[in-house]
């Protein structure tokens, strides 16, 4: 094959870069670079951790990309997942590329593109396993079905001059999937046999012993819960795992129940499942929420969202009585197909209970199983790693701790130890037939999405909501006529988050006494720099507080001057 | 038995208000009332919810107990944990009562006492079990040995005219206790002969199936890992558990290695736990923290604290790097044996990832079992009903759904539904031979301590506190001289928690320049009344931002005159 000399790199080498998606799951964005040529592989967002108060999203920092800009030729898409698509709203108008993706990915991109008013400027091209796509003069692409929680879903393999990258996103093997493609297998085995240089795996279950439960077997118990049970099915599943969906529509025809469809996001995915061919109802099976009263309790299924707890979803809702159509009574069984992500532990557990508190009997994971992952376990990562034989590995998607389980596994299977790469985003890494290093590393990192803002709320802001989150804030506010040294208006006390002022006032009374004995003795002695005035006010009023209250709110003293 | 003719209640009945533990795990109190006397079991406190922000522990309201103050005649601690004794040091200024525990119980109420002062003025009982105690005219009561996660943990039976209470509080079955004293069955089972009126007892594992393994596990698990590993031991669990303490001294003596002990709530148990003879640690075993680089690195254990992932504990610190007299060396094994509280999955995790991160190898829960519950699973609390075979049960220890879980085994077990209680904190329940019902209930719920406070933080600071900690403040100042109606100084805007102002110049020029505008017009109108100038302000300045921003900051305009 014949490449341009490229000045970066030399024709046997690539560079590999992820700006998103190891050490965290979420904001998977891996670059690939060869020569004059990049490809972006996903392009995903994170939801912000507890700490991160009031941040709305995360996306991965692009800097690299925009310094690179010009040479970026695609942006490839394995699933249509968030965490793999949800960041391109806000990257796309920056680098303006073609993104290629399966139809249900494109799909469901499309939606999201409409919402930013970017569909018109983007170009989309639609791809399918086993396809091959030339990009560039170095690039020969193709895509693997696997299986996920996610129809359409497929792996990544680049072809290039310096050797073969397989991605291969998230993935299990599923023997009997609902949808009848199996993770393919043959493709994986041809590419072992003829060598692969770079592989990087998803490490999402890389502490779970055994195989992951085949999807079908969800099937099966939903079948016996919607047939035995006497009142009502009301069922919550992510709205994106169209095979589960179509398992609620086989198990309400086969216990023939109506099914209804509620909540903004399942109502849209039912939809365009529907259209694009990828979910079957059968007639006569859908109502509408408002003629479920009509059909008699154990002749209908509710199919709505909220498997986290989310306060202002449907579930969540009904279990505090304050949905809009729909309300629980004590025949009815809700059925929780999901399990919380890390960290909703707490939301989802309350909406569970306050679920059994209107009477409703409850079937959720913890008890029953109604859930399989979408992720491989340890015997499934292991069978990717034998398939492939990569000569370099890269654990990807996944938190510090499933990378480093990842790498034990594969090290058992005889990938040498230098030969593995855990890495933190941002790490520039190297490989060659012969050499796989780290070079460096480029910046990378979360840029916050709070609101409209996108990078305008940063550690600064954060400290200070952390601060005001758990103490409130305790301003100080006085008018100062300069010239004459004397205290015009004020000090005044406005407080917010401390202590429920009315019922503290002597606190508050005692507080502006403090204040203004310092104030008056700085007065005295002709201070008038407002540093220093705030300053002794910050210092007085802390130490005072903390010793009335034990507790340390932001102090804000400001002085306006006449 | 001859009693006074009680008021409230006739001679056959019993009134029991829980004040805290149904609905929730934690600030456990319940109110057993009979005739003009009450008994208090247990006074535990809670460790704040997500939203309770700033908040260090909630502690049950005693309103009841006030109103009832001089009929209270002791109150009775089943054991040492916080959730059971944590509330004491805030509520005993107020009640004055004597307490009841067994000897270690005691022993870390004393620690606790003395820190608040009230060691001299509270009157300590030490209870063994099989004793009997006489309260009152009314009330018998007697003990029995529990296993579970903290030594000298009993149950607590109440022999009155009116019936036996038994309140298990938490327990397990441990066939092979560490200690070698195993929860009483045949106590338990000669009070089922003579005949149980209500059982209170643990709900907290009514999800788990089967039975909840023996800690004598775990130690074998503890002798194999200090056996095999090759470095250092470095090992958390929590303090109060002795018993694996007790099983971690001896797997270090097992496999040759010292024993040094980190972290001041690890060193003050295992100081107070030698002492009163509940740990054996055998001579030539200890060795200083500072010593630990004398030794072999696989000649040395370190016990401490963190299992919770707290940032300020000593793995958290260790993990990060920032520990006082530590550091994690490469060949290091971790072992956390402990699992997350609900709610600290988080934490715990990235505690994981760092301590990798830093080149030690770590086991925990996930992936090697070494933990065991201190709560029995399903067979234990149908073999508890079976032996007390009480004609009245509340569930109690867990949040709602654990309690329905349980309700639901012992109808299986053939007790009645209507006679199982499924309650709030607060309800009034009656029971009689012949009936138990809820009568009412009385005041109830989570007082906020935080800092010095105790029960100054309510629903207003903390709805203050929420709005700061996702969006910010937006302050406006002014200074009007209101008989030229006249801004004198100002408008200035402050702002913490919203935007980085130095970033967001041209933002807070606008902003300005519109509440201006507002004022402006305001004073030509001649309008001076604050609250209509301060609603302007807040409606103008709350539109204004949410355009420009999408964020709704707390807006506090605060005017000033002269």
């Amino acid at each position: 094959m014949q490449t341009k000399e490229p000045k970066e790199s030399s024709l046997d080498k690539i560079l590999i870069i992820p700006l998103g998606g190891v050490g965290e799951i979420g904001k998977n964005m891996f670059v690939i670079h060869y020569g004059q040529e990049i490809i972006v592989l996903d392009a995903g967002l994170m939801f912000p951790e507890d700490e991160m108060l009031g941040v709305d999203m995360v996306i991965p920092d692009i800097t690299y990309l925009l310094e690179h800009k010009n040479k970026i030729k695609a942006i490839f898409l394995s699933h249509g997942h968030e965490d793999h698509i949800g960041a391109l709203p806000y990257i796309l108008p920056k680098l303006n590329v073609p993104v290629y993706g399966t139809r249900l990915t494109l799909g469901l991109l499309k939606i999201k593109l409409e919402e930013s008013g970017l569909l018109h400027d983007t170009i989309l091209k639609e791809i399918k396993a086993g396809e091959e796509v030339q990009i560039g003069s170095s690039f020969k692409i193709n895509f693997f079905v696997t299986n996920h929680s996610i129809p359409d879903s497929v792996g990544i393999v680049l072809k290039t001059p310096a050797g073969i990258i397989v991605y291969t996103s998230d993935f299990k093997f599923d023997h009997t999937p609902v949808h009848g493609e199996i993770t393919d297998f043959h493709t994986l085995a041809e590419l072992g046999r003829e060598g692969v240089l770079v592989a990087l795996s998803d490490s999402t279950n890389a502490e779970r012993p055994g195989y992951t439960h085949s999807e079908k077997e969800v099937g099966e118990k939903l079948k016996e819960i919607f047939l035995s049970a006497e009142g009502r099915i009301i069922i919550v599943t992510f709205a994106s795992n169209v095979h589960r969906i179509q398992q609620i529509v086989n198990a309400a025809s086969f216990s023939g129940r109506k099914l209804a469809v509620d909540g903004w996001s399942m109502v849209n995915v039912v939809e365009i499942a529907q259209k694009l061919g990828y979910l079957h109802i059968p007639p006569n099976t859908l109502i509408d929420v408002d003629e479920v009263k009509k059909f008699p309790q154990n002749r209908v299924v509710i199919l709505t969202t909220g498997t986290q707890g989310e306060p202002m979803s449907a579930l969540a809702r009904l279990a505090n009585a304050n949905h809009r159509k729909l309300e629980i009574i004590p025949n009815d069984t809700v059925v929780i197909a999901a399990s919380p992500i890390p960290g909703n532990e707490k939301l989802v557990s309350r909406t569970i209970d306050n679920l059994f508190r209107r009477g409703a009997e409850v079937i959720y994971e913890n008890i029953s199983g109604i859930h399989v992952s979408g992720h491989g376990s340890q015997e499934e990562l292991k069978l990717m790693l034998n398939l492939l034989r990569p000569k370099y590995l890269i654990p990807v998607h996944g938190e510090y701790r499933h990378l480093i389980h990842h790498a034990q596994l594969a090290e058992k299977l005889g990938v040498k130890k230098e030969n593995i790469f855990i890495v933190e985003n941002g790490s520039m890494l190297e490989f060659s037939a012969s050499q796989g290093r780290v070079l460096s590393s480029v910046s990378a990192g979360g840029i916050f999405v709070d609101g409209l803002g996108v990078g305008d709320v940063g550690s600064i802001v954060l400290r200070d909501r952390q601060l005001l989150s758990k103490e409130g804030i305790f301003i100080v506010v006085m008018t100062i006529d300069n010239k004459e040294k004397r205290i015009v208006a004020g000090p005044d006390i406005v407080s917010r988050g401390f202590v429920y002022v009315k019922e503290s006032e002597q606190l508050m009374e005692e507080a502006k006494e403090n204040v203004t004995k310092v104030l008056e003795s700085l007065m005295l002695k002709k201070v008038s720099d407002w540093p220093t005035i705030k300053n002794s006010i910050r210092d007085s009023m802390g130490k005072f507080l903390w010793e009335k209250t034990g507790r340390k709110p932001m102090i804000l003293p400001v002085i306006m001057e006449i």
